[in-house]
């Protein structure tokens, strides 16, 4: 089961707003209904709140070992790509938060699922 | 004919709003004029309207089985691109919905068409 | 002489706003200067009126022999993107419709030309 | 020195607002501190005034001979940029003009420099 | 460590607006927790002041200079970047900066940071 | 049933030898396992004999109608591959002809097949 | 454990000699060290006996599971393709086959690992 | 008609073997059969005789205009291909020449036509 | 100083042949005249001896350990080349092996270095 | 004029062979007959002699200011690429040496000349 009590974070290093990605480019789960793997790539981006706010960033090691927990989970792109956002969004409390989920593709259909939490920032918008 | 009684939904996993991307690269219909085989790329984007408003999600392999309905059908790239647009509405009530169909061209044009449903969502213009 | 009479036209086949964009990558003229050939792309983008309002579609095979009437024409790169918008304006009557070519290069300069009719429908800025 | 008496003129062929770009792939100028050459991209784009406005295009014959005139100037690339703003606005008192030069990097770092004149037509945003 | 005193400026030689980037495609520094070493690419956009308001530019070799010295630092990502977006706000007092750093990834996961000083020209937006 | 029938055939132009590639990018077929699409690409390559000794060319029409013909056969690809070199060499009776196969892939796992008639001229090898 | 029993095979459609390709992009294995995730693609490229000879082909579904029996094996780069090799020359007795294993990277070093048995055929030399 | 009595020549500038490339990336002609233009790009490569041999190289605007005298002819690929070769071969006397003709495509299919005269040089092979 | 002594080995799992490549994108030194940092690509490619035959492969994480030993040595790109060949040649005493860097380039010139030890096997010609 | 006496060399560091390529992407002369600058990329390749038979490689900065000497000399292609070759053989007097020059192209045809000096070692062929 995706395990979000691997998590680990630290204060960000500033008190102006600014926007970190992390692309994760080989993620995998396995299809709830075949039982085959399925394979993606998962973006996330997020503006953590300032450091006078308390506000935290993601510790990359631990963002590595809770993608690798779903190695062997049976769960549909949807599913996955909320879960990612509710669980990052529950630890971080950022400004905003967005996931993208990249999949590689099933019966000649590739999907691609991007979940929000929070306004995007204003420059930010169209990229 | 296109077979719009092959489509099967599910319940959005959330309540937030979410966007999802569905790409499909190999389809193919037939010119109604001239009974030679269309190629193109069908893209779908929508935004499922929230759990607690009934909201649902399209199932991968019936809308494979449904685009697969178009082989051997006479169509122009017009109606073909507003006729998937009108059977998707239906049977998922979103709050968004686009057709972007892209084919390969004949006789040295290419074409793209593009069809909504709803406004886009804010944070998507420009993508 | 680029010849409009060989345009054709039918209904649109939905009430709905949509968008066509017809790319055309074999498209040549001549300089009116040297005589040598020019090569380019005509790319035309335009928003057909609705049905309701008799709104048409151009016949690709119709748009295709236009380009070629262009094929031992002399003229500047700006004078032929204008006088593609104007021909289609007239027989199509569209909500919006833009051409832009773009040219191989003389001399070490590509160029591209953008003329539109119409605002740019608020969900295709940027693209 | 850079040599703004080469450049020529013609009317705007339309009384429509349209854009115009020149992309010169093989701009070259010389570094003022070091002797060493510079090699770099320029695009020009520009809104003409209309045709009833006495709206005139640059002849792109002449465009070439202008920007080789810079080729054993030594210049910043800064200075080159806002001086070919400068000059072209001059002679086509245009409704925008843009000048974005892309240069191919001295010690590891590669520039690029954007000068506008007038506001950006706004359904060229973002691109 | 980070050597601010490396930076020479040289005043901007306009008094209209115009963005500058200089893309650092060879930055190295070190992780403080593994000892490893981290590559990436550091992108600084900014806007300088007019001339009359002694508006400055940075120099490109003092530039160079400055990232040289993060080679053998230990520095989180997020901290590199703001670092190098306060330090270059304070030599340059520039209308609008912005360092973007991209990195080659560890374990998998590619990141990148993006910090702004004051807002993006509206011209600039979705690029 | 693929129906070799519909090949024409038309004299060699040169008593010198040459080599004729032609690229079909939208052939498709039906699994016959499955009964769902398959699509590729179809690469003829080969050398006629020379005029003197009655070499003949394959008319490009006749070929496109001929791939049409596999459109709703069923026919694993190593022997979609095979029959389109057999039928081609009975009508062409060449020095040299190869049929390359390019799929797009079912489960994750894309197939190129390649079937030759004769040897590769010493001059195409490696090509 | 790589699980060679789920291999399944059909007789070669030709006594002619062709060469067969398949390629699986989403391959993965677990490193035996760290116990870490690796992710690859795996190439597999033979060339079958004649059908008098009785020559056979791997059925495409079974290669899909077979791969899939690597999920979490901890198994070296070097390993996994040697094994792959082995096991299919034992099912198939080939006249030419090649396994190439291409892996996304491990600390900043992506690896190709390449194993043949047979020679390579003539016409396929410098692929 | 093609006119090879454009073509010019000058002596080659030594006495040792070298190889000649020219792409023409903008050539047309017209189908034989439905009048629609073809077009396509044409590499010629050669080896000149040596200086003390009298070899020759072609000049590259008399190439040009030789190629623009095809523009409204009436020819099938592969006749086209060998006409070039022939037409060179007979002017330049050459140690080696190939023609290739790379033609954009009709109804899905694109073709490359390859003629040569003479040995293909050994430290060319598979280029 | 590059220091060989880091390398760890492991038995190759083969008594067939068979080639390993190993990409290092990250690779950094210094050059000797100007004390400024170098970046490229060291590819290496070997042939190990055969299991029976003491054959060893090169442990990953060790030789990224020394790669890392170089990043602030001064050393001419052609030395670092035949070092890394000379120091691997000792301690693996392969069939085959090679080493090929490709760097980023000083003043406008990028350059790549390939050292051989032994004979490139014969299937592995041309790539 | 183009000045060979700016070379300098110094001795190769090894006594096995090896193979060197330097890739100039930005040179620029000026067409003899128009007075134009022509633009091109000049791609250097050689072996040295051993060490031990007083091989000597070429200082890479003196290659840069030997091409800067070329850019306002009026000369052919052919001439070009054979005044390197010979003024870069008789300063290293090489096992093996190969020019090869691509240029921007004129009037919609660009060009490719290699002059090689001594035979391509045999594990270079086809690369």
């Amino acid at each position: 089961m995706p395990d979000s009590s691997l998590f680990e974070v630290f204060p960000t290093p500033s008190d102006s707003p600014f926007v970190i990605e992390h692309i994760a480019e080989e993620f995998t789960s396995v299809c709830p209904m075949t039982g085959h793997p399925d394979f993606g790539v998962v973006t996330m981006r997020y503006m953590p709140r300032a450091n006078v706010d308390n506000g935290v960033c993601i510790e990359l090691k631990s963002l590595k070992l809770y993608y690798h927990s779903f190695r062997n989970e049976g769960s549909f792109f949807e599913a996955v790509t909320n879960t990612i956002r509710d669980d990052l969004v529950k630890v971080l409390n950022p400004l905003w938060l967005q996931i993208e989920t990249n999949w590689k593709g099933r019966g000649g259909i590739r999907s691609v699922i991007r979940a929000d939490h929070g306004d995007v920032p204003s420059h930010f918008l169209g990229r």
